[in-house]
């Protein structure tokens, strides 16, 4: 019981229904872990250890016949999601103490199918920042080197996964929220294709953008959230190896997108080495032109549907919000309409077409990230490799495996066509296995 | 004062602000005009007569140099809306008596320029059904014939502010759920461009399509809300003159869209007749061949989202769902991911071009409805010829004016490119003032 917080949620689930452990154990284990190591990674904006063995308790006196899919898991909720039992602050003063009684749609799906709602997990300001949480406490650190940034804005998702306090996360990604603290953490980030899960009681950023992610630290855990959240392929499930498969190792071109670390740069290097050694093709492709503009639409796209999502906060009280937010409300940047709709077309043409390239593979690499998480948690890091594939709304997982310079986490993201997030991560579940094992970072 | 329920927003914030008129006084005559009428109209899912009071004096007690540019306007809330005083049901047993302590961001705005938030208006359920509300009482009607429907999904708000019980209401819009009831019920309806409102705490159905919707008897009221939502065009706003303007009524194609009834076909010749009298042009045209599966890209995206949307509603109690919302969440269509894909990427193509067209003229002339009000209040009516507008994103304003062959309201929908909002109100503030007029229907 004591070391059952190392376990995935599959692998505690297999012991649950099996008998020889309890939810309410899984939740002591876990909660003494986190007591253990959270004065150094601060991931959780709320935590009740009482309602949470409340909640355990009842989830075991469930008669077994009755119990859900994810029956017992313990999940954290990024603090930009709806939850009916616990506060929801946005990280942002105007939201102090709030606490709606409502679930967003994905929580009472998962409510509903047996997961325990653990806690809330912290998050940069309405996970529209680059500012490391809290704002008013102790920073939310990396937990495999507490003076560098777990990323953002999924920041306490992110760490409490990767610091084996929790085994399943919610985090949201407009950018690159779920994607960078996923590889900063070193574990597997999903950001499944745009809506393909609701997105009801999430706070708004960007409506076209914003995608609810999913953490864990195995591609069955994944799996498995998928499947409760319904998303299914067209195309049946089909066995995947990569010995025989293509993959693209998709460049994408300075100066639209910045240089990339030398912790990347060699992360791609030996990922393509070590899936042409297991006796897979991989094919270097440039980004065709018409795509280079990505970024630019990204950030018009955003700046305007900013603009609208935080006009009720800026209203109510200016001098608390981020300058960042104030400049979207206020339009400094003077975007006109016409610059954001074109992007907003633009962007909209290039999807079908992205597909289609993404068809030709079993999938498309992509850097995760510039480099390891950089020192200082201030700043969250930069999502330049992510937000292209929010705006293309094509699945994306981040599989960890390599290091760095210094010896901390470096991911790979994986990306396919929309909605064909089942065979992306059946995919990444055979390329995970060698990067995990070959890839050179072990947790 | 007793009979201040007459006058629009505009009129009796001149005489609060002129002191002729206290915002208590004015709730009072609203409450009593509702008292009088709702046995007949049925239009209010939630309505607190103390607590509306107790607010409205909250408001007369602001010092005069503090109040907001709502100061003191009563408004109503679609009951799919989340308000922090209020409960927010859905018109669905799974949320009776739900009382979610938050403002959607739409109201938090309005409530800090002042507005009255003055109570809940009837749904039809989740604002996704054509099922009149409520499900479980006497169904809300056509206040101008109580045999009829009022209109949905926003039905409460549109028979409200037709029955002079509110003078502004919010609605939503997915297919034809604002601008519908507004022909049916005689008022003004604006559908704004998309996600230029906030729509933060709106039950989702279709993130591509849910607009907030707004509803209104004068263009001003409609042109004091688009200002405090900050929506402003590119182009400053300029005088704009029937006289010399160009307009064109656009046909739409059977099969693609049902045959018009002789209301609006008579509604539209005379609309076209009258701005012709007035000096304007009137070019009809064709809708290009490109467009004609708009109707049915429409259907599919939304039927992909609602498959979405209420997952977690169906795992809760699929029992206690309309079936329409079981058909989308066991996608009885059998739509594929790919069909909804296309018909997704095929609107997304389709907006810039309908923009260029509207950009040709002062604006486009539509019907909003088939015809008059029907008969009965169980089913809500059809939103055909609204739904491809709400696909395009672009503006749309319901003006009323005329009369079909029962003698209930039929009104013309006016639209723009996207953006194009305030020019739009412009255009329909003169334009409404001849189909008032001269359309031969009034209040």
């Amino acid at each position: 019981m004591a070391e059952s917080f190392r376990l995935s949620a599959t692998e505690a689930q297999a012991k649950i229904n099996g008998g020889s452990l309890t939810v309410e154990d899984y939740a002591k284990s876990l909660l003494s872990r986190i007591e253990q190591r959270d004065s150094a990674v601060h991931a959780w904006a709320y935590l009740d250890h009482d309602l949470v063995l409340q909640r355990a308790r009842e989830l075991d006196n469930i008669p077994r016949e009755q119990r859900g899919p994810l029956h017992g898991i313990p999940i954290g909720i990024k603090d930009v999601i709806l939850t009916k039992d616990m506060p929801t602050q946005y990280n942002s003063p105007l939201y102090e103490n709030q606490a709606p009684k409502i679930d967003a749609g994905c929580v009472a799906t998962l409510r509903h199918s047996g997961a325990l709602i653990f806690g809330k997990t912290t998050t940069t300001e309405f996970a529209a920042t680059t500012v490391g949480p809290p704002y008013n406490g102790i920073k939310t650190a990396n937990p495999h080197d507490p003076t560098r940034t777990p990323g953002g804005s999924s920041s306490g998702s992110g760490a409490a996964v990767g610091d084996l306090q929790i085994p399943i996360s919610l985090g949201t990604q407009t950018g690159g929220s779920t994607i960078r603290p996923g590889s900063f953490n070193g574990i597997y980030a999903l950001k499944p294709t745009w809506n393909s899960i609701s997105r009801e009681g999430l706070k708004i950023y960007s409506l076209i953008f914003d995608t609810l992610g999913l953490y864990a630290r195995s591609v069955d855990d994944l799996k498995l959230l998928l499947d409760v959240f319904k998303v299914v392929d067209d195309e049946p499930g089909e066995e995947f190896k990569v010995k025989g498969a293509k993959f693209a190792l998709l460049k994408l071109p300075t100066p639209e997108w910045p240089e990339l670390g030398s912790g990347t740069k060699d992360a791609l290097k030996k990922g393509a080495e070590l899936l042409r050694a297991h006796g897979a093709e991989v094919e270097e492709i440039e980004l065709p032109e018409e795509f280079k503009t990505m970024p630019k639409c990204h950030t018009r796209v955003q700046a305007g549907d900013g603009r609208v999502s935080f006009l009720s906060d800026y209203l109510r009280a200016k001098d608390q919000l981020d300058p960042l937010l104030i400049q979207h409300v206020e339009n400094t940047n003077k975007f006109t309409r016409k610059e954001q709709l074109q992007a907003f077309d633009a962007l909209a043409a290039m999807r079908p077409k992205i597909d289609a390239l993404a068809d030709q593979y079993a999938a498309i690499i992509v850097p995760s990230v510039l480099d390891e998480a950089p020192v200082g948690q201030q700043s969250t890091g930069d999502a330049a490799y992510c937000a292209p594939w929010t705006a293309m709304h094509v699945p994306v997982v981040n599989i960890p495996g390599f290091k760095g310079g210094n010896g901390l986490p470096i991911g790979l993201s994986l990306l396919s066509g929309r909605y064909r997030d089942q065979h992306l991560l059946r995919v990444c579940g055979e390329v995970g296995k060698i990067f995990e094992a070959e890839g050179g970072w072990t947790r």
